[in-house]
């Protein structure tokens, strides 16, 4: 666990540029959507103009961050049909995640959000149900200051490639593995 | 980026044991705090009492986290001075750290809680000025159902082995050094 460097502590150098940023985050291990979800949450504590959209969870879904969101007055936009990977129509489950997409795109480019998540965007773009070309060219029209934050597995290298900042949440030790524990609520939805 | 398993989307199988968790979130990468943060926010979204108690961040600090915890009623306890490698009085940030984490045993075994998050408590933990003994000793008398999060990088070897769920957070691309951009309000602090 052992990293090389102590520049976590340290003021940032170098010119102070300010541009929206695209974020990935990435990987088998946990946290890329409760990572985005803290952005949120901070972004939310400065009033800015936050949004959310989640990929092929179920539209009706009501987790934990939907909730707080609700209370929050917070935009969470689900359109999905709770896909997994024994889902009978995946047919349906694709024409979703296009539809979800067209959504975000006009988002993206409407110059009214300050952050925007895709939550789990990163499974249209690597089953090819959203060309990842579309997707990069939508990324290049953002409005200058606008933060998109994309998580899932699988990130496709051209997004990565795209992308200003990118993190990989490996699993180090999972407990539904190792001991046989269940999702927690709270914790992980 | 390719991962190896769908696990993802299954349901989790295996038996239902519930229990509060002790995550660890490490890695020289972005989303250790906010993956945190996430967390806090979905588990207050499901009423549940949380708590998250900063190391070395300053005091007086009004980051976006803080901001948004005030406006819903959630506490953030920080008590740091600031702490940077550029810090002349070395012995006050020790002595401030070890005093944070009085304060944090006595909630850890308070039973008032169902989620405390201790961010960056890796590092007093690595550098010696709290025993990681006395860590795991107090986290082994935490209440059954609380879930402990830890974050920062040098996460011990021992925390590491004592966790149930560790996720490291890699780099994979940082735009500060590549492209000389600085740390973005909302998104990062």
């Amino acid at each position: 666990m052992a990293t090389d460097t102590k520049r976590e502590h340290q003021p940032v150098k170098g010119p102070r540029i300010r541009k929206g940023l695209v974020v990935v985050n990435t990987g088998n291990g946990k946290g890329k959507t409760t990572a985005a979800l803290g952005v949120l949450f901070r972004a939310w504590g400065r009033d800015m103009r936050v949004k959310m959209f989640q990929f092929l969870k179920h539209t009706g879904a009501r987790f934990g961050e939907k909730r707080a969101a609700e209370k929050l007055d917070i935009e969470i936009n689900a359109l999905g049909d709770g896909f997994t990977w024994r889902s009978k129509d995946m047919q349906r489950t694709e024409d979703l995640a296009r539809e979800q997409w067209e959504i975000c795109k006009q988002a993206i480019l409407s110059d009214e959000h300050d952050v925007i998540i895709l939550d789990e965007f990163t499974y249209p773009l690597h089953y090819g149900w959203v060309p990842v070309e579309d997707a990069i060219e939508t990324l290049k029209q953002k409005p200058h200051m606008l933060h998109v934050i994309i998580t899932g597995r699988y990130a496709p290298d051209e997004l990565v490639e795209f992308a200003d900042l990118v993190t990989e949440m490996r699993e180090i030790k999972h407990p539904y593995k190792e001991q046989g524990i269940k999702a927690q609520p709270g914790l992980e939805f």
